[in-house]
């Protein structure tokens, strides 16, 4: 094989998804990784820098998309519009063809803790990523980082809706959905708040 | 040395965090804590599934002792005034002794990412632990998912501010503190809220 590889990158993701639902991750090494997808191993390091990286380049991308979203958003935006602002450019990495791989990722982080910490880590970035967009427009820290959980809590929510919903759909109509009733929420849990649990 | 070993678990994380703050947390081994604490391997491991356990007890516990607070909340309490309750136990974990590990476990943490993983993976427990605590009290599944990220983060937000404290002062006024601050915050994050960003 030539050092040239068209999408390496994807073949490695699809190939990594493929043999961790198959034989199950603690199992799968690097090296078949990289066979299945008909590359080697040091092409493999040169765009993952582990083996749990391959299943978590989709959160580096939204992090950068919810970051861009939040300082797009007019100068005059809520803090509450901005939170919005932050899901505008998601469709472009959850796509329908990665709906697919979406339900495979699911599966191998549910079965491996290891697997689940490095999302955690990931998602602990998203929050990192918004929480700087959200500063840099001026709102104080204690908001921008309360900002930021309600992005990756609507981001959760809809992500689990969006896996469930019959057909392909776009994913920002979920996640708009979900903020927004997060949103209606967020006014019972302040102290001034009589609403009864 | 016997097998009867008052306070091993004690012993063996303050070897633990010495040891790493000394020499590292990649090149410290559990035989290496086991004998700074006088004890034996086969003892680390009756109180540690590994290496990143002894750091993270303290998360064990405080999963509990919010869900107990909010279980043991007034039956006619508001979803605001349960989020309150999740922090009244809390000074049973948050010691001043605490306090001083804390210091050196926020550097152990900082300085390696296997480590900050396990951590976030404690934090993700305790949010499912006040999740369902808050669920069994009625709430609806969203509003009990934002109440624990809200309690998580104000727990965050307490923490910083108590390591930063001169003197050693009880937790919980910290905890209720960043929590009220954060519920003022919360009623911006409302569609409806007005609040210029």
């Amino acid at each position: 094989m030539g050092r040239w590889a068209p999408n390496a990158r994807e073949r490695l993701e699809a190939a990594a998804l493929d043999l961790f639902v198959e034989n199950g991750y603690e199992d799968t090494t690097v090296a078949q990784i990289a066979e299945r997808a008909g590359l080697n191993r040091a092409t493999f390091f040169r765009h993952f820098a582990d083996k749990r990286e391959v299943l978590f380049g989709g959160e580096d991308v939204l992090a950068g998309l919810f970051a861009d979203g939040i300082r797009a958003a007019s100068p005059d935006a809520t803090l509450a519009e901005c939170l919005h602002a932050a899901f505008v450019g998601a469709d472009a990495t959850m796509t329908p063809q990665q709906r697919v791989k979406a339900a495979q990722r699911v599966q191998v982080v549910a079965a491996n803790t290891e697997v689940h910490e490095r999302g955690l880590l990931k998602q602990a970035r998203i929050a990192a990523s918004v929480t700087a967009a959200l500063r840099e427009r001026g709102n104080d820290e204690l908001s921008a980082r309360l900002g930021a959980e309600l992005v990756i809590l609507a981001f959760r929510v809809a992500f689990e809706r969006w896996m469930k919903a019959d057909e392909d759909k776009p994913f920002s109509p979920y996640a708009q959905a979900a903020l927004s009733d997060l949103q209606a929420r967020a006014a019972q849990l302040d102290s001034r708040s009589q609403a009864r649990a």
